[in-house]
């Protein structure tokens, strides 16, 4: 190609590429150098605003650190995230939502029946349930890997300088025999994502709010099965309706019942609740 | 809307944002959304390949500095840059390019005919041309504001560290009452963008090279009209043909011819030329 005009740049940059005919690398590069150019020119992109969106990008480079991943957080309140863990999501399996930015994966191994609240403020509430397959097989030995904010809406591991520690609020359960998982923690509270970096300028640009609806977050795993990465809700609470990271599916939304002095519960607990909900989580095959 | 889904995701993420109807940024926003959500379904994104790309960006974040904006360079080698140069581009006047990352806008005030390259080794050569405007009427007064690389192909602010002064090989010339423009200089050399970071690792994933066609860098003022940002190139010089950043346009190659000893100048120069070439400059009205 001599030189490039408005009417074969998309294709010179293509052919720039030298990549593996067929292969998945050339089509996520191509396809997405014809969004760009298109939209580029659906816009018709000045050079003040093209310049600003660059530097927007450098501006979220400049306030990320190891903990702190701006572009997920853009990802997020652009519903990318939410779409990718939709187009992801397997037939019949349990619908996946945000990872968030406090996963750990060392979080300490539980016993079925422990308690995660350790005397926090707030009600505590039995989580119980089962993995199934889709085929609604109990699966034994599954992990349960959950992890939460506290009754004021707050990670511990956001706390360490105040004297928290991080693996507080989370742990690792496996399934019994039939299939099921219980333990006791403290209901948590809806929280805002950070929202003094770009990010928040762009939530405010566009007066959205910066809160999540209160969630519960799952990693489930089991042998020859496909991961979950998910959240549960609570029925009847704020932000459901617009979470600021579009992490809400009504699949994934619990109903919290409360726990009478005098019902019998079928666990042994540690503590005893105040309040119950039931999630079954449904895994579908590896591959 | 209670919750999302596959179906009302796009049209959710949209309506979070309170922007102003009919207004730039509403545009801008909801179509940025659409392309960007389409863009995920059409590859149907896995997460592996949403963090790969959340960590490219971070990536680009940690090595970019006042000096280096690797968004810019991102921008640069996915033909973006060039794509909004040309859609800027007004009928009739000089085709817009890059700015690049060299440009000082208190380059020194230099007299027409004087000489930039101060004994550098290479070709010295006569520039000249008029500025004038679209219907080819000469603009005296017209700042031509010329900055480029050196005979080895390295701009003299890139070494700084080796005693280099960073206001060198660059100048601001104003035409004269025939709207003429004059001054000698070396013959720039093809250099290459950087590629010690992410935009690098991109470039060798596609088996790309990150070489630059030779080039002086221009931006031209006067009142009344717009600014132009261009480069002009030399015929029959390495990689106008695939020049990294897609900066080559047809129009803004010079053709490099020698000068003879008995060759009369019709200017008066401080330094006698090897060779010559000829660009002109047109402007538009700005608005």
């Amino acid at each position: 190609m001599r030189t490039v005009n408005q009417y074969n740049l998309t294709e010179a940059v293509k052919e720039s590429f030298q990549t593996e005919e067929g292969s998945r690398f050339k089509f996520l590069l191509e396809t997405f150098i014809d969004h760009l150019h298109d939209y580029t020119r659906e816009v018709n992109l000045t050079h003040d605003e093209w310049m600003g969106m660059l530097n927007f990008l450098y501006d979220c480079g400049k306030i990320s650190t190891p903990e702190r991943h701006e572009y997920i957080l853009l990802s997020d309140v652009l519903g990318l995230s939410a779409l990718v863990d939709m187009l992801n999501t397997r037939g019949g399996a349990t619908e996946g939502s945000n990872l968030g930015p406090f996963y750990l994966d060392d979080a300490p191994e539980m016993k079925l029946g422990a308690d995660l609240s350790q005397d926090r403020d707030g009600a505590t509430v039995l989580v119980h349930g089962r993995v199934t397959d889709i085929l609604h097989k109990p699966i034994p030995g599954a992990i349960v890997d959950t992890w939460q904010a506290d009754g004021s809406g707050t990670y511990p591991i956001q706390e360490q300088e105040q004297g928290q520690d991080k693996y507080d609020l989370r742990g690792k359960f496996t399934t019994d025999e039939n299939g099921e998982y219980y333990y006791t923690t403290v209901l948590p509270k809806p929280y805002t994502v950070p929202y003094d970096g770009p990010v928040g300028q762009l939530l405010r640009a566009g007066n959205r709010h910066a809160w999540r609806a209160a969630h519960l977050h799952y990693i489930v795993r089991a042998p020859g099965m496909r991961d979950i990465t998910t959240e549960v809700f609570f029925e009847n609470t704020e932000y459901l309706d617009n979470d600021a990271v579009f992490g809400v599916r009504k699949s994934l939304i619990a109903k919290v019942e409360p726990v009478k002095k005098s019902d019998k519960l079928e666990y042994h607990l540690e503590k005893q609740p105040d309040a119950k909900f039931k999630f079954d989580f449904v895994l579908a095959p590896e591959g």
